[in-house]
């Protein structure tokens, strides 16, 4: 059963146990895998593909006559709901893109800032015991939007070689230029590094497993990465008022995740407290991962009791979780306050699963407490800025004895040097 | 001399060697400090400034007493150039502060996006041999411009344990909160993990030696951090029209950096090339940091030629250099076609040294060909982002089908569960 703590007796470190380590042996293994696609490129493609996935692959891109035909295959009704997620999702995610500027408020004197789009990307997508196409779809908007020419997928495919028809389908809708049926660390290395069929990109994005992670950390600095996700984890904020049924589901449906996963209640209501006890086994019995969702209320399940509200929002802030729903009456009140969240799921019909499939804010989202210094995926993540600066001759000359004296402080003669010549033969002639 | 290559000849991994090894032993030495300072804390730190930088210190912050005589010391002159840097820098980095947003267009949806500051920062600062205040100023500008709360800078300090004045009237007018004498790995460690005097803070950012890039690359994830800088480029692409003496100024203003940076003119006039070899030779003489830049020169020195503009843009485009210089009639003519570059630097009067001190855009720049995909430093660096989301209860209910046979689809009932539980009395009673 679930316990309850009082969170002013505990330590922050007793809170959540997020002390991750890397399983042992998993990074030789990584760095081997890395090391033959660098080498053999497609082949070891092929060969870990059959290890690791047991497929046979021929063709490691998905062809246009396979993506038509799973596109036609999909259920329409699901078509119709990724449809309508993506245009959620899009319509969120257009608010993202920023402008360029420029500041040239003085005469002869013009500085700005550009966003220009990453050119390649790869999104490492889930493809067996189950494909995600909520991954696709979260992944490949946010690039699409930002202006990406190529929009790499990488998935692994089943034992007999083909994709899931459904990510086939997220795929198409979202915009993604090219599908390659590979995973695990091997895809990563793929993207990384290029082979005769896979493109090298200049970012890969994309949850995955040990091996994804490990790889995604070990390419980092080649390419970019989006972040290495630890567990998920969800914080219900609710006070009396709320349905012990809702709030106990909502728990649950971060419990199933992964046996790591953390599911917390902060709360100032002890029949509240009590009744999510008892809602969360009596809700386990029935559900498919019930397992896992046990072990992981077992492992990092927590009730936390506070004083009052104002209390609640210093436990939210100290945690800085993943997800974080404020099941109260007058949730907007409390919006102002919260400063480390990832994303914030408002009042009682918003149970965090609105957000992970359909409503349009991002699913990825900063774990382990790192949302007190970083963000939900974002269009951010796809493009990057170059400043630019103009001085002509008349500005330069006003400010070069400021610049050329500046630098010599530092001790660096050939920086001062460097704005000074462009005027040594005026001031001498002026002599 | 500078060597004179054909761009088209050469391969990508031949035009810039980037491949930077860590030297053996830094990172056994850093953990050793890394641990000793989350042991021992301030006794560390004493023990540690003693020993690297001959330092016996007492107090390790800088009182305010130190502060202000030291903005009283600083040359009037110098006083003014900081102030009006700062202001540059200012005007040019508070356009960057982006808006929250909410999207409210469907009744009983209401979803948006907020920014809140980083809380605590912390500013590695170089103290010695030479202080750099435009690295104080570059660093804690956008920081006080998000809205960070508490920003912290560690310098070392002389043997004497003093910290330059000039640094410390940068630190005053770029508005940073505290000011601790530590520098190097014991730096980065304090602020990653805490001591009894230096704040714990969220994010560490600032360059240094590579005791403090490795402390850096060991503590992300604890902390976020900047990057991880590597030895500094300057591509100048120049024209006919370009007067020699200024590009090879411009070249040696980032050889002088270092012996691994590099300094690359790209040109598509032969006479230019072969003037700005002769001229790097003869201003060579005549730079105190002459022996560092002639190293750098030889190393990573280079003049590739190209056939035309076109070529030259490709050129730049592939090296992706961490500073632009377009030294041509028309540079804006260029601008658009420029993808990867940290900051450009427009026309015959935007030396790159007018950027590091004095303009405004920021000098904390991509290298190493990572403009590919990242940025200068900016307010962005010192925000994070949080989504939200409300739906009323009949804005769920209309979506709640879908969403849970979504989430049924991956495989993840408790996910649908969270959602159909809101609604399965009300089914019960209909039926």
């Amino acid at each position: 059963m679930i316990s309850i703590y009082e969170f002013d007796q505990l330590r922050p470190e007793e809170i959540l146990n997020r002390d991750i380590r890397a399983e042992a042996g998993v990074q030789a293994a990584v760095e081997e895998i890395i090391g033959g696609v660098r080498a053999r490129g497609d082949q070891a493609l092929r060969e870990y593909e059959r290890r690791f996935d047991g497929a046979v692959l021929d063709a490691l891109e998905v062809s246009e006559e396979e993506m038509e035909s799973a596109c036609r295959r999909v259920d329409p009704e699901f078509w119709k709901t990724l449809e309508m997620a993506a245009d959620n999702i899009r319509d969120f995610h257009r608010r993202q893109i920023h402008q360029d500027f420029v500041v040239s408020e003085r005469g002869g004197v013009v500085m700005g800032q550009r966003y220009t789009p990453i050119e390649k990307v790869g999104v490492c997508a889930p493809g067996t015991p189950v494909a995600f196409p909520s991954t696709i779809l979260m992944n490949v908007i946010p690039a699409r939007l930002a202006g990406v020419r190529e929009i790499v997928i990488a998935t692994a495919p089943e034992a007999d070689g083909s994709i899931s028809a459904e990510a086939l389908a997220a795929a198409r809708i979202a915009g993604a230029t090219r599908v390659f049926r590979i995973g695990g660390a091997q895809a990563v290395a793929a993207m990384a590094f290029g082979t005769e069929s896979v493109p090298k990109v200049d970012k890969i994005v994309g949850p995955g497993g040990v091996y994804v992670a490990t790889a995604k950390r070990l390419v980092f600095g080649l390419v970019d990465i989006d972040m290495i996700a630890g567990p998920s984890e969800i914080l219900v904020l609710a006070d009396g008022t709320c349905n012990p049924k809702y709030v106990a589901a909502d728990l649950l449906s971060q419990a199933e995740h992964d046996k790591l996963a953390s599911a917390v209640l902060v709360t100032d209501s002890r029949p509240l407290a009590r009744a999510v006890q008892l809602e969360i086994e009596a809700q386990l019995d029935s559900l498919s991962r019930g397992e896992v969702a046990r072990e992981s209320i077992a492992r990092n399940g927590k009730i936390l009791m506070v004083r009052d509200l104002d209390e609640a929002v210093e436990a939210v802030n100290l945690i800085a979780p993943e997800h974080l729903e404020l099941c109260v009456d007058d949730p907007f009140r409390l919006l102002g306050s919260i400063r480390n969240a990832g994303s914030i799921f408002l009042g009682k019909y918003a149970p965090e699963a609105l957000g992970d499939y359909f409503a349009g804010p991002n699913h990825t989202l900063p774990t382990s407490g790192t949302a007190r210094f970083s963000s939900p995926l974002s269009v951010d993540d796809f493009v990057k800025k170059s400043s630019f600066l103009y001085y002509s001759k008349e500005a330069l000359e006003q400010a070069h004895r400021r610049v050329a004296d500046f630098a010599r402080r530092e001790g660096l003669d050939a920086h001062a040097r460097s704005v000074a010549i462009r005027f040594e033969r005026e001031e001498e002639e002026r002599v």
